[in-house]
C-alpha cells in the first residue's frame, strides 16, 4: 500500500481523553475514533491489525474442531425470559423496543440463542459433540466505558459454545479450548496463564480466566516463575487424544496462578521464593463449563444411546478481538509507540523514501515495494513529500516491524537500510539482501 | 471437512412460513435459522456462503483504490440530527436509550458517521479523492419483514463513502464505483443491469439501481437485449484512467434499461421488437451522488489549492451481501436445490461415499479426501451411514457444484463417478483423473 492512497490520520499530539498508553497509541496511530461513549469506528490501520488478530483466533478455533456460524446481534427477549436472565442481567444489557413495542436486546453474549438453535435441530448422542463459535459485535452498556478498547460498550467477541452428552464429554470438550487458547495467545506474540476463575453472570462450576501480563495490567496477579517458560502446544497437538490434552491441561493447571480475587497467601508463600512472581496482568479470555444450566430450563435436551433423553452439557468460551488489539500494545510498546508482534501487525514493512522526488530514491523505493509485493509481503510505502524525521516517527509509532530506509547518500554505495523495530537494530544491506532477507525466493 | 464433523441440519420438509425459493431452499439446506422477524442467524453452510460473497466485494472494492474501515453498528443520534435526518427517517430506525437515556439507534446507513469521521482528519485537497467503505450489520426497522434474507431486518451491507474536491472529480469516484459494481457481480456469476433509479431517503442528482434477472425477481425491468452481452471490464481495468472509466460507464447506460417505476413506455416502444427484453430482476447494489447533502450541513470542508474552503462533494455505495446470498439462489436453483456459481459455492466437490463401512469405498473416499485437501481445494466428505439417495439429495439440494460418487460397483473396475450438479452430466473416471479434473498439479 502506498500511504499516499491510504487514510492514515496520525495525530502529533497525545490525546488529552486517554488515560493508558494502549488507548493514547490507538488514537495518536490513527487506528480507532470514538463515536459514542465506549463506541469506536475502527479506521484502515487498526482494522488490519483486528483482522489478523480475528484470523489467528479462527484458525485456532478450526483447528481445535470447533466450527463456525454467525448469529445476529440483535436478540428476542423471549429467549432470555426461558434462561431467567432478561430480569437478572441488569442495566449492562441494551435493551430495545421495536416499532411493534416487541422486546429486543443487543446481544451481550449468546447462551440463549446457541441452545435455542441446538434444540431446535439436534436430538441425538449421534451429533455430538458438536462445538458452535461465531465472531459478533456485542454490546454491555458500562455505566462508566473507558480505556479505549480495553473496556469498550460496542465490542467485537469470539463465542464458542460446546455441547455434550455428559459430563465426561463436556470435560473433553473444555479442554480442546483450554488449549486452543494456549494456541491463540502464543500465535499472537503474548504469553497468556491461565487462572482458576470466578463464574460470575455466565454460572458454571469450572471457568478459567486467560490473563497476559503486561506492566500495564489492570489487576495484580500472581504465578510460579515456571509458568513463563512452560511450552505451548505446536500444531500438531491431537484434539481427539482425550489424555493427551488432559495431560496437556494438568501441566498448566498444576502451578500456581491467581488474580487478587483468587490469590491465596498462604499457596502463594509455599512457593519458593525465587519463583514468586507478582505482576500485572489483562484478561484475553476467559472459558466456562456450566453443565445444564440454560439447557435444563430451555429444554435442550438429547436423546443418550440407551433411550433416556436428558439435558445437554454445555460451556461457553471468550476471547475479545477487539480488547485484544488493546492489549497487545499494552504489551508491547515503547517510548517512540507500538511495537507489534509479527504475526499482528498491520504492514510487516515499511518504506521510507527519505528524499521524495529524488529521481534515484524513487526509483530505489518504488522497485523494493514492487518486488516485496510481488512477492507477498504486506508492506507499506511512505511515499509523501515530508521530512526524513517524520517518516520515522510515523513508521515507529504505527510499529512495522521492518522498515527500509531508502537515502540518496546509502544509495551511493548501493545500499538501503534495513532496521528492526523491535530493539531499533539497523544495517547497510543492498536491495537484493533486504529482498533475500525479508522475502526469500524458496527454491 | 466430514460432514460427520459439520454442523448441517437439513429440513427434509419444506418450511410453511417461507414464500419464496431462496427462503425455502435457505431454510431447508440448514444455512439460516429465523431469530426473530427478519432477523437470521447463519449456519455454517450459510456463513460459508457469505464469506465467499464478502471476499469478491472487498477483493473489488480494493481493486478500485476504495480503502476499508470498519463503523460501529450503535451510532449516536445526535449526528443524524445535524444532518436533519433524524426526524425524517421515519419508524424504519430503530431508536435506542442507553442507561443514561442518551439517544442512540442501530445504523441503518453510515452517511452521517463517515462525514463525522472526515472532518475530523481530512482538511486539504492534497487528501482528496478518498474512498472509505467497510461491511458490517445494519438494522432498518421493516414494518413487515419477508421473504428470508431478501429483506431482512438485521441485514449485511457493504456501504462506500466518497469524497472529492469537485463535481468532476466525484464523477470519477462514482464512474470507478460503477466499474468496480460491474465486476463485483460478474465474479458472483450474476449478470448485474444498472438501471437508472430514485435516490430515495439517501438523496441526491444520480443514481443507478444494479438489477440482476431472476425469473422469481420482485420487479419488473425493461432493458435492451444487448444487455445480456456487453462486457464487463477485466482485471486489468485502470481505474486511474479517467476517460477510459467514463467510456465504460458510457457503454453500460447508453441502452435502454429501466425498471417499472422509471419506465418509459415511448423510449421502450422505439427498440426493436426482437431486443426488447421484459423480465424480472432483484436489486443487488445502489449507488448514489449526492453533491454536498451532509457535507454543507455537517461542514465537512476542505481548502482548495486557491485557499478558499468549501464542503466537500460525495457520493455512497452499497452492496447487500447478505441478500445476495439469497439473490444467487433465486437466479440459480432448480427442482433439487440450490446451485451455486463456483465462486461462491460453500465446497466446491462433495465427496459421496456410497457404502459407509466399506472398506474398498472407505479408503478410496477417504484418499480422495485426503488429496483434494491436500490441493487446497474446499470439500464436503459425506461420511454419515446413510442411503445413496440421502446423500445425492444433500449433495443437489446444498448445491456443491462437482460430486465425486465413490460407490463398490465403480470401485471395482477402479473408477468413480464425477458429477456436475449444473446440468447433471456423469462420467465414471479414475479417482487419479479426478484429481487432475478437479485439481491438476501445475508444473
Amino acid at each position: 500500500m502506498r500511504l499516499s492512497r491510504f487514510f492514515l490520520p496520525i495525530l502529533r499530539e497525545t490525546p488529552k481523553e486517554a488515560d493508558i498508553v494502549s488507548h493514547r497509541l490507538l488514537l495518536r496511530a490513527g487506528m480507532i475514533r470514538q463515536e459514542g461513549a465506549g463506541i469506536y469506528a475502527f479506521l484502515p490501520l487498526g482494522l488490519r491489525v483486528l483482522n489478523k488478530v480475528c484470523r489467528i483466533v479462527r484458525e485456532e478455533q478450526d483447528r481445535s474442531g470447533a466450527i463456525e456460524m454467525l448469529m445476529p446481534t440483535i436478540q428476542s427477549a423471549e429467549l432470555w425470559k426461558e434462561s431467567g436472565r432478561y430480569d437478572d442481567y441488569g442495566k449492562e444489557m441494551l435493551r430495545i423496543k421495536d416499532r411493534h413495542e416487541r422486546e429486543m436486546l443487543y446481544g451481550p453474549t449468546n447462551e440463549e440463542m446457541v441452545t435455542e438453535i441446538f434444540r431446535a435441530y439436534v436430538r441425538s448422542y449421534k451429533d455430538l459433540p458438536l462445538n458452535l463459535y461465531h465472531l459478533q459485535w456485542k454490546f454491555r452498556d458500562e455505566v462508566r466505558p473507558r480505556f479505549g478498547l480495553m473496556r469498550g460498550r460496542e465490542f467485537l467477541m469470539k463465542d464458542a459454545y460446546s455441547f455434550d452428552l455428559d459430563q465426561e464429554g463436556a470435560r473433553h470438550s473444555y479442554n480442546k479450548m483450554f488449549v486452543a487458547y494456549l494456541r491463540t495467545f502464543a500465535r499472537l506474540g503474548l504469553r497468556a496463564i491461565p487462572m482458576v476463575a470466578d463464574t460470575g453472570p455466565i454460572g458454571g462450576n469450572l471457568s478459567h480466566e486467560f490473563i497476559i501480563l503486561a506492566q500495564t495490567g489492570e489487576s495484580e496477579v500472581f504465578c510460579h516463575r515456571d509458568f513463563l517458560e512452560v511450552a505451548v502446544p505446536d500444531a500438531s497437538v491431537d484434539f481427539d487424544d482425550v489424555a493427551g490434552v488432559q495431560a496437556i491441561v494438568d501441566r498448566w493447571t498444576s502451578l500456581y496462578a491467581a488474580t487478587s480475587e483468587k490469590h491465596d497467601e498462604a499457596a502463594f508463600a509455599a512457593i519458593p521464593e525465587a519463583d514468586r512472581v507478582s505482576a500485572r496482568g489483562i484478561e484475553v479470555g476467559h472459558i466456562f463449563y456450566f453443565g445444564t444450566k440454560y439447557s435444563a430450563p430451555m429444554k435442550a435436551v438429547v436423546a443418550h444411546p440407551d433411550g433416556s433423553e436428558k439435558p445437554v452439557h454445555m460451556g461457553s468460551y471468550g476471547i475479545g478481538p477487539s480488547r485484544l488489539v488493546a492489549a497487545l500494545i499494552e504489551a508491547s510498546h515503547d517510548e517512540a509507540g507500538i511495537v507489534w508482534p509479527e504475526p499482528v501487525a498491520p504492514f510487516r514493512v515499511g518504506i521510507a523514501n527519505l528524499k521524495q522526488g529524488d529521481a534515484a530514491t524513487d526509483a530505489a523505493a518504488g522497485e523494493l515495494y514492487a518486488a516485496l509485493q510481488a512477492r507477498g509481503v504486506e508492506v507499506l510505502y511512505h511515499d509523501l513529500d515530508e521530512r526524513p524525521g517524520s517518516k520515522f516517527a510515523t513508521l515507529d509509532l504505527i510499529g512495522v516491524p521492518w522498515q527500509i530506509l531508502v537515502g540518496p547518500k546509502g544509495l551511493k554505495e548501493g545500499k538501503v537500510e534495513l532496521k528492526r523495530r523491535a530493539g531499533g537494530d539497523r544495517e547497510l544491506l543492498s536491495p537484493a539482501d533486504v529482498l533475500e532477507r525479508l522475502a526469500p525466493v524458496r527454491a
